[in-house]
């Protein structure tokens, strides 16, 4: 080689290690910053939420550290050893890459150094998973959805020892390890990442998360637009049934962020699974901030990322429990590690909202990073305003217009109604036109049953769905809502369901004391019309507040109608006769019924039935007009259950057969209390009189409700138009009303 | 009339004012003093508590006084109006008479006069109560139970106001209403009057109050000695079941106090009861020691009193409710009224405990009295020391020596286990020997049922005991103990079932790493024995302590036996093959057993199976030995329960069948935990690899126990001999072992 060429290499390597370097004094970047870290190391020891999460980090770090490292051969599905050990390995990591930057002890970078060298020399001839129930399967995990967790954390571990790293050991794991990996679970498997579905967009933010560390442009167009030509044909379902391609579809991070947000921030597998979406959604937005501000992903669709987490706080009740809307597991809080990011987030990059603060006071920690520090400030100098969940009515759809989701409270979270009437929810959705569930003071009254799945617990199928999540909890009949001729909306059919929504007739939550919500389906049964109409009154007779629920049913031919309530608790009284089976049997073969037993059955000897029940040391009465005909249902869950996976759950079913159309009127009222303490039992009776339905047709349907302290109420829906500014007049009993808008209280 | 005359008139009417008025200046006295009075009223305004306790009283008598004095006509059980009314009268009586003397605001003094007046008016007339369901009715209320009740409570009240009242109010009073009243519930009901019974107790106590107040010689001595011609012949029951007399039986208060108390204080009818009946015990004893010290009604029996104060409290589980022994209202907890004034009396009159402090300080609120005062004063300086609850073994019967109760506790009640061997506990005896439960915490891992009632809630059969109490809660198979040829002990029979008791065997809690307790039952089935010996024993391979039973059974005959388990939660995993059946149906016919559902029969592949649920998000797995034999059977409550009077529990069953003599072997552990929020599953395998029993014999019982980490351990118990000092020396696998008293323990 002549000098020329000598001094051409050299220039060549100077240049490549420019960029390097270039590159390395970018870290970290993501999540944590240079700039951030240096704010935070100057405030240790006087923010104490911050300090006190640090120290409790720090601890179980320092634990982990101790008993070494673990990388097993992936064998297991959740729950199981392997399974966890990993799961387990990409929170520790990312953790100890923070204390790196915030500590600067050099224990915590070898720790996460060593780690990734583990993993560099497993993956490398790493085959895919064994266990094969997952229709994309990842090598460290049964499920590519775990791969791509991995790389989420580990992208930000890596970011955090990046330039404390040698240039030869950056190029080894990159190499062997994280580029790889990031092509295994996208290129390899298109059916997992190109999707609209919380899978993908973790696929996607992994991805990204590993492209903005390499500063690696291709991959981060690959995680924002997915993959250009996936060669999956239309049509294809994964293992629980939801759709991988629909015709037309778009791909990558910002399709995943338009696709399932509606423009009010609702996300359409519902609050449980947004709960799980948000953390890589705001994790990846962040870190494009941090590294390409100038693509405002964070604020991308009029900033729906920041309105998806108030839409997610406010789908909690009074504990910060997540509603049971579509599968969710029961217990699922405002407190779980995604909302301490997202609320974190939303607070620092979202207007400093001090109400905030006051559920970051519940988490009782704050993210190791800009945003946590500064709500830690924020709330040690006393900014916190209680957070105030007040009625909300939440649109589904990308453009808002697939029906929604309404939650009517009163007070300080008294009593908590929610009415769903969105859009199938993708493939974690269930067939629940028009249902609801019920909620006091941060306790189930009328549940939604909730998935049938034993999140991470290996000896429940290991960890995943059950089957019974869908001959029950996806069942229409598992729901407070009608069911015809004993069929589930849409019959059950995924496809059929993923068509359609409810829509909404109208909403007014103006007044505290009626707040209604009307609503309409025309597609779960073809030739039946139902339209449900609820509403929550405040009326001087009544101690509490009660529930009105008026479900109006339209069809071309005669039908059985089964309208079940799931009251939790025990039943104290009814004002009817039944007779209880010497032997329980299912009380049908398929669409959820054969796992009901029934354990009673009585009918009416009067037009109003009440039936009582105590839940959670309060009483509750329901009282429902019924023809003499109905048949009134006592069921208990558990039927064809062999393995034990469904909880032994009460219903009350009213049942009105040989009808095409009719209205199921009931008030719901809670009312008094007990305690096991003090033994006083209050209030014990209903205070509803009577209830009738005064009048009934295409246009108007009206109910008389009489109280026991002979007070009345008249409520008149319109049922076909709701504009708020139509004048109404009409005559009942010979006494003419008149009134505007949808609807008419008249209160005595 | 002559001057004589006269002045002898004078004399006489003289004596009589003088006596009318020093009797007149002892008011109040009872439970309130004058200089009790006094020392408060300086008091007040330093000594947080007491000032909001006082602050909270006033509010709520306030109330109440607005509201107004109703006295309806009695015609309710209990839950119903005129119940609920008469009762919350003699309540707040009493708390308005505490207000006037401490806020000296004559508004009070009236407000209990007026009402006085009201009763008096109308209980001249008054027939007895319209219900007829009590062995003893009343007249204010179904039963003359709570008709002593409102007689404890207003004399007190009355007490506060004697001496505002004038001398022609006190005597229209006393013979209009008091006197008649005391008559009425005693001599007119020696059927109640005359019991060992909690009745009694209350009966005695209304009129020895009554007594004080009026300084009537005859009304104390009719409340300490009961009457003593009742013509009551013996045998008699009242309508629960219980006896009236027995041969021989003592009358009046302390007897009461000598009969149902043992020496350690344990009172026979259980922990629920006892709280019920420590009030009357407790407040007429303290009536008793400010106006009669010289009878020492509160030191009496060896200050039995604050010993079962002590022993009552030692009796609940880590939240302070009540352990379920008997009949018992699950919920029910040292936070009730009643354990408020014992927990002060026994603080000021017992030796100022600094461990009690704490409790009051759970029960945040005070007696307004002297001793309520002591404790809020020395709560506010301070002088609190955390209540810590040991192992603890109390006897029971009169003189300790009717068998007893021995509670378990692993480090800070993070595992109680409460082991029952006790007699059969008078009317509200349970037919459960040698039957034990189990706590975590605070929370319920293996239950007893309590009774099936809903107190005070009048739907449910008026709040009364409902008949499943005596099919389902008060028999054998209801517990988690032994059930011979599907019969409950003592055939059920409450005369057969009195006369006898289990004894204890040998107790030990000096070794934190295993505390034992052993004791045996050899008449429930007349020839058979069974000895049952449970152990929680601490082991370096366990993350918790796990529980050891062995229950070994001797019979001359073959019988079938049946050992339930009452686990609380989900099932997550057996280790056996069962089927469940089509149709549910009830397990027998009588006994209990037509309550329970068969859900599941298997049977055992091995000779250990293990069966693990999840309850209150830990998991907990049985392990036994069994023979291939055995049924194993998966059980639900709830059949032939057409009024939903009875919850849907869930049961495992291990049936033995055609057996004389064997060893139910059994490890209950608990492990591990689970998370909704963060959904991690921890620790969710058992640790028990096997246990066998390698020694079984009349003299002694042996089993080995391997770990699934490796380890070892072997128990031994001597059976029949179990002094302390005795020396053994056995073979077992060639190998030999010698110790010293009843068991051994060898770790590896």
């Amino acid at each position: 080689m002549n000098n020329k060429g000598l001094t051409k290499l050299f220039l060549v390597a100077s240049i490549l290690c420019l960029s390097v370097m270039s590159q390395a004094q970018n870290h970290p970047g993501l999540i944590l910053t240079k700039s951030g870290v240096e704010e935070i190391r100057t405030s240790l020891g006087s923010v104490p939420l911050f300090d006190q999460t640090l120290r409790d980090v720090k601890e179980e770090i320092d634990a982990e550290i101790t008993t070494g490292i673990y990388t097993p051969i992936p064998k297991d599905y959740s729950g199981g050893y392997t399974h966890e050990r990993h799961k387990r390995n990409f929170i520790v990591a990312q953790k100890a890459g923070v204390l790196f930057q915030i500590l600067q002890d050099e224990k915590y970078a070898k720790y996460v150094r060593d780690m990734l060298f583990q993993y560099e020399a497993m993956y490398k001839d790493l085959p895919v998973h064994p266990q094969t129930r997952s229709y994309a399967r990842g090598k460290l995990f049964w499920q590519c959805l775990n791969d791509s967790n991995w790389l989420v954390f580990m992208s930000q571990a890596y970011d955090t020892i990046y330039e404390w790293l040698s240039p030869n050991e950056r190029q080894q794991l990159e190499n062997n390890l994280f580029r790889p990996f990031a092509d295994f679970i996208s290129l390899e498997n298109p059916q997992f990442y190109n999707r609209i579905h919380n899978h993908s967009t973790w696929g996607n933010a992994a991805v990204g998360m590993l492209g903005l560390v390499l500063d690696d442009e291709e991959l981060i167009e690959r995680a924002l637009y997915g993959i250009e030509n996936d060669g999956l044909e239309a049509g294809l379902k994964d293992n629980d049934g939801g759709f991988i391609k629909v015709e037309g579809q778009k791909a990558g991070f910002l399709a995943n962020l338009e696709e399932p947000f509606s423009p009010d921030g609702y996300f359409t597998e519902g609050p449980y699974y947004q709960r799980y979406a948000m953390y890589p959604f705001l994790i990846f937005a962040l870190a494009m901030h941090n590294k390409k501000p100038e693509l405002a992903v964070l604020e991308h669709k009029n900033g729906v990322l920041m309105k998806a987490v108030t839409a997610l706080l406010n789908l909690s009740d009074a504990d910060g429990e997540f509603f049971l809307l579509n599968d969710a597991q029961k217990g699922m809080s405002y407190k779980s590690r995604e909302l301490v990011t997202a609320v974190d987030i939303a607070y620092y990059y979202g207007g400093f909202n001090p109400q905030l603060l006051d559920v970051a006071k519940a988490q009782n920690q704050v993210t190791l990073d800009q945003a946590g520090l500064a709500v830690a400030k924020d709330l040690h100098s006393g900014k916190a305003h209680t957070f105030i969940k007040k009625s909300v009515n939440l649109s589904d759809g990308p453009d808002g217009n697939q029906g929604g989701v309404s939650v009517i409270r009163y007070g300080n979270e008294d009593l908590s109604l929610v009415f769903k009437y969105t859009a199938h929810g993708l493939s974690h959705g269930h067939y629940d036109k028009l249902s609801f569930s019920l909620f006091e003071h941060g306790n189930e009254v009328l549940q939604d049953y909730g998935l049938v799945r034993f999140v991470n617990i290996e000896q429940k199928g290991g960890g995943n769905y059950l089957k019974e999540n869908n001959t029950w909890a996806k069942q229409t009949v598992a729901h407070n809502t009608l069911v015809q001729n004993e069929t589930s909306h849409f019959n059950g059919d995924y496809a059929t369901g993923s068509q359609y929504h409810s829509f909404l007739h109208f909403y007014n939550d103006d007044n505290e004391n009626i707040q209604i919500v009307s609503a309409k389906e025309t597609n779960a049964y073809p030739g039946t019309e139902f339209h449900r109409t609820m509403a929550m009154i405040k009326h001087h007779d009544f101690e509490k507040p009660f529930v009105l629920d008026l479900l109006k049913v339209s069809s071309k031919r005669k039908n059985q109608y089964d309208l079940p309530f799931y009251y939790l608790g025990q039943m104290i009284d009814t004002n009817f006769d039944y007779q209880s089976p010497q032997q329980l049997q299912a009380l049908g073969k398929s669409n959820g019924y054969q796992h009901l037993y029934l354990e009673g059955k009585g009918s009416a000897a009067d037009d109003n039935i009440q039936f009582t029940w105590l839940g959670n040391h309060r009483y509750y009465t329901l009282t429902s007009v019924v023809d003499q005909a109905d048949e009134l249902l006592l069921t208990r869950l558990g039927a064809n259950d062999p393995k034990f996976n469904l909880r032994r759950d009460a219903g009350f079913m009213l049942r009105r057969k040989n009808t095409s159309n009719t209205v199921f009127a009931s008030i719901i009222e809670p009312h008094g209390s007990y305690s096991p303490v003090t033994e006083l039992s209050l209030n014990s009776n209903s205070n509803v009189d009577r209830i009738n339905v005064v009048r009934d047709d295409k246009h108007y349907t009206a109910v008389d409700i009489k109280t026991v302290n002979g007070g009345q109420m008249l409520l008149i829906v319109a049922n076909t138009d709701a504009n708020d500014s139509k004048s109404h007049r009409i005559k009942i009993s010979n006494k003419t009303y008149k009134w505007q808008g949808p609807f008419f209280l008249k209160v005595n």
